[in-house]
C-alpha cells in the first residue's frame, strides 16, 4: 500500500531542507543580534485561547482551525497562529514581572489553517515571529520592523516594500469608526453580506475585504490618520522619525487595517516587488497591540510584533533568484580498493570526521571507478584512495579534485593534511 | 481569563530554549559531517499510515495517539514517531532511484503521545533520528550507532551504556519463536494476560514485559543468538569488528528485542549510567528493519536509524552535570543621558547590529544608574554612555567593562572599535 503526504501539506526534502536551514539560521542569528530570545510553545492549545485571542468571529476560527477533542474530551487545536500563544505563555509564567522589559520573544514552527490548497499556501506552514512585550516606547515599533527588513535583507532580498499606518489609540479609533458607519450607511446594500454584517460589528473591516476592495466608498473612505488625536499622531510621527534614523523606507498607507479590537498605533506590512512573484505579495504582518495581555489573564501591558511565512519567504528569494550561500560539497571521499582496505576505510572515515570533516566512502561495493563517480556526485574536495599495497605501509594516496594533484601520506596524518590544504595553507 | 498550557505539554522559555539549540544544533553538525540530510514531514499524518507501520497491535497504536478527523472525515493522526513518515516520504518521493544510496536522512521535531504525564515524560516530545535506507552492509550500522554517540559525546556527556543485539534474519527467528514457545509453553499460566496472548502472537515479546521480567523463564529463555544462522552470526561478527575499529565500547544484551516483525539484525539502545538520572536511563533506541519499505509501497529493501528524546538528552545533562557552553553576554549597551541622546541611541544601536554586535538599549526611560543596572543583567561587554555634550562632538564614551576603562570615541567608529577589543586586538 502506498501513502501520500496528507493534502494541503508537503515533504522538505533534502536539497530544499538546506534552504529553510539556511533561512531559520538567518532568523535566529538577527534575534540574537536584537536580544529577541526563543520561546517554543506546543503545538497545539486549548480551543478556547483561540476563540478570545483571534477572535470568535474570524475566518480563522469560524473556518480554518483544526480543533478536536482528545481523549478525555477537551477541545484542543492546532495553533494557527503564534501570538496567543507566546502571550498566554508570557502570562502563565508571569514574564511581566522579569527584571528585564520589554520582554522580547521569538518563535520558529509549523502552524496549522484548514485552507483550501493553492499554489504557495498550505495547511501547515511555517511562521517565524517576534512579540516585545511591555513597553510603549515608539522606538521598539521602529526595531520590530527594523529586524523583519534585516532578516530578509540578509537572505539578499531587494526588492521589499514596507507599508505602515497608524491605527491610533481607542479614543481615536472610535472617533474613526463612527465616521466610517456614516460614509458607508447610506450605501450598504451595495455591499456584500459579510460587509453589511460587518458595518455594526466593525466597520473597519469593510476596508479589507477582498470582494468589495474596488468599491469607490472603500476608496474614498474617511482615513484613521484623520481622526487621530495629538497623543496617537505624535506616537505616529516618532515611530516614522525612528524609522529615518535607522534607514527603513516605508510607505504611509492609509487603508491598512487590522480587523481585531486589540490592535492600536502601528500596523505594518512588508510585501515583495520582486517581478513574476505572483497575487500574494505579502511576506510579513505585525503590529501593536493593547488589551490582549489582559484578555489572556495578564496585566494590562501593551506588546508588538510581526510574523512571517517562512514558504513566502522562500518564494521571494526564488522570485528575485537571489543566491543562498549554501555548501553542499564534502571534505574528503574515502574509496578502497579490495577487503581489507574496506574493513580499514571505516575507521579512517571515522577519523577524519572526528577531525570535523564531512566525509563519504561506499556502502554497495562500487569498484574504484563507481567510487570516484559517488565522490564527484558528492562534490569532494579530496579523494582519499586506499589500496592494499599502501595499507602496508599504513599509507593512503590524497587526490586534490582542484588541481588534480596527488601525494601519498601517513594514514594518521590525513585528518591534518586535508584540514590545512583546506584552509589554504 | 487565565489560560494553561495543554495538561502533559511544556512551554520551553528563554534560559532554556538555549538549552534546546545547543543540542539541535550538535545533532545537525554531526549529521552534516556524517553526511546526513533533514528532512521534514508534516505534523500529521494519515491514521493508516501509522496502524500499517507502527503496528495495530502496539500501545503506541492502541492507546496513545492523537487521532481525529479533519473537516472531510479523513482519520489523520499526529505523528507519535518518526521512521513511519521518513520512510512514507522516502517510497512517496521515489528515493530508492536516487544515485547516491543508501539514503541517508535525519529528522528533528514534536512527537505527540498521549501518555500519563508524569516527570520527564511529555505528551509532545522531541525527537531527533536518523534513517539510512538502501544499504545492508554492516558498516551503516555501526555507522548509525556512532553518529548517536558522537551527539552525546559532543555535548559533554561521559557516563553512556550503549547495548547491542542481533535479531537475526527471517529464518534465524523462526527458529528461537518455536524455541520459545517450547520454553513458555509448559507454565505459561503463570504468566499475566498480555504474556498468554503474545505465547502464540509474539513469543518474543514476553521477555519485553514489565510485569514478568522477573519470572524465572524469562531469566533462562532461550537467547536469539543461539538460534543464529551462519549468515546472521556472520553479520553480527562484522557489526562488532566495526564498532571495534570506530573505538564503541558496547556490551551485549541478548534479551534486548523489538516487538515488530520488521526488525532484524542489529538493535541496540544508548542509556545514561549517571548517577541520580532516575528510572528512565535509555535515551535512544534504533535498529535495522527489512520490508517496512516494502509495506509502504516500495521496493523491498532493509533500513536502519535510531530515534533519541531530546527531553532525556537534556536530562541526562543536567544528570552529568555537564556544563553547556552557552554564550547569553551581549556586546554593548547603550545607555544615554537626556531626551536627544536617547533619539540617537536607536542608529548607534542600529550601527552596531548591523555590524553583527549583539547590543541593547533601555526601553523604560530609567536613569543612568538603572541603566547600568541592566547592562550588567544582560553581561554587557562594554556600555557606551551618549551625553548631550558628547553628542555634540559626535563622540560617546566606551566602558570596558571587564578592565573598567573608559575612553571616548567617534560615533562613527564605535563599530569597529568593539569589533577589534572584542578580538583581542
Amino acid at each position: 500500500m502506498a501513502f501520500q503526504v496528507p493534502r494541503g501539506t508537503q515533504d522538505i526534502l533534502p536539497g530544499q531542507s538546506e534552504r529553510w536551514q539556511f533561512i531559520e539560521n538567518i532568523a535566529r542569528e538577527v534575534c540574537s543580534i536584537y536580544q529577541y530570545k526563543e520561546i517554543r510553545t506546543p503545538i497545539f492549545e486549548h480551543t478556547e485561547l483561540f476563540l478570545r485571542s483571534v477572535g470568535e468571529s474570524t475566518d480563522i476560527v469560524q473556518k480554518e482551525m483544526y480543533s478536536f477533542e482528545d481523549r478525555k474530551g477537551r477541545s484542543i487545536t492546532l495553533r494557527p497562529e503564534g501570538t496567543a500563544s507566546a502571550v498566554r505563555s508570557f502570562v502563565e509564567n508571569k514574564m511581566h514581572a522579569a527584571a528585564q522589559q520589554p520582554v522580547k520573544l521569538y518563535y520558529i514552527g509549523p502552524m496549522f489553517r484548514y485552507e483550501r490548497p493553492q499554489a504557495g499556501r498550505y495547511r501547515q506552514f511555517v511562521q517565524f515571529g517576534i512579540e516585545a512585550i511591555g513597553s510603549e516606547d515608539p522606538a521598539i515599533d521602529a526595531e520590530v520592523i527594523s529586524l523583519a527588513m534585516s532578516v530578509y535583507q540578509k537572505a539578499g532580498l531587494k526588492n521589499l516594500k514596507l507599508v505602515i499606518n497608524s491605527l491610533g489609540d481607542q479614543d481615536s479609533r472610535s472617533a474613526h469608526r463612527e465616521a466610517l458607519v456614516q460614509h458607508f450607511q447610506p450605501r450598504i446594500g451595495e455591499f456584500c453580506a459579510d460587509c453589511q454584517k460587518r458595518l455594526a460589528q466593525n466597520p473597519l473591516r469593510i476596508l479589507d475585504c477582498k470582494k468589495d476592495r474596488e468599491h469607490e466608498l472603500v476608496q474614498s473612505a474617511p482615513s484613521i490618520l484623520e481622526y487621530l488625536n495629538e497623543e496617537s499622531a505624535a506616537y505616529f510621527e516618532k515611530v516614522k522619525f525612528y524609522l529615518e534614523e535607522l534607514d527603513v523606507e516605508y510607505t504611509v498607507d492609509k487603508n491598512l487595517v487590522r480587523g481585531l479590537d486589540y490592535y492600536n498605533h502601528t500596523a505594518f506590512e512588508i510585501m515583495s516587488n520582486a517581478e513574476g512573484f505572483g497575487a500574494i505579495t505579502t511576506l510579513a504582518g505585525g503590529g501593536r497591540y493593547s488589551g490582549l495581555v489582559k484578555e489572556m489573564g495578564g496585566p494590562e501591558i501593551p506588546g508588538i510584533g510581526f510574523a512571517m511565512s517562512l514558504e513566502r519567504f522562500l518564494a521571494a528569494i526564488d522570485a528575485e533568484q537571489a543566491e543562498l550561500p549554501i555548501q553542499s560539497a564534502i571534505d574528503c571521499y574515502v574509496a578502497y580498493m579490495g577487503d581489507k582496505a574496506k574493513d580499514r576505510s571505516v575507521s579512517i572515515l571515522n577519523h577524519l570526521r572526528k577531525a570535523g570533516l564531512s566525509a563519504e566512502r561506499d556502502y554497495e561495493n562500487k569498484k574504484l571507478k563507481g567510487q570516484f563517480k559517488s565522490a564527484d556526485r558528492l562534490q569532494a574536495r579530496f579523494v582519499a584512495v586506499l589500496g592494499e599495497d599502501e595499507l602496508e605501509r599504513e599509507a593512503i594516496t590524497l587526490k586534490d579534485m582542484e588541481s588534480g594533484e596527488q601525494q601519498e601520506v601517513s594514514i594518521s596524518d590525513l585528518a591534518e593534511v586535508i584540514l590545512s590544504r583546506k584552509n589554504g595553507k
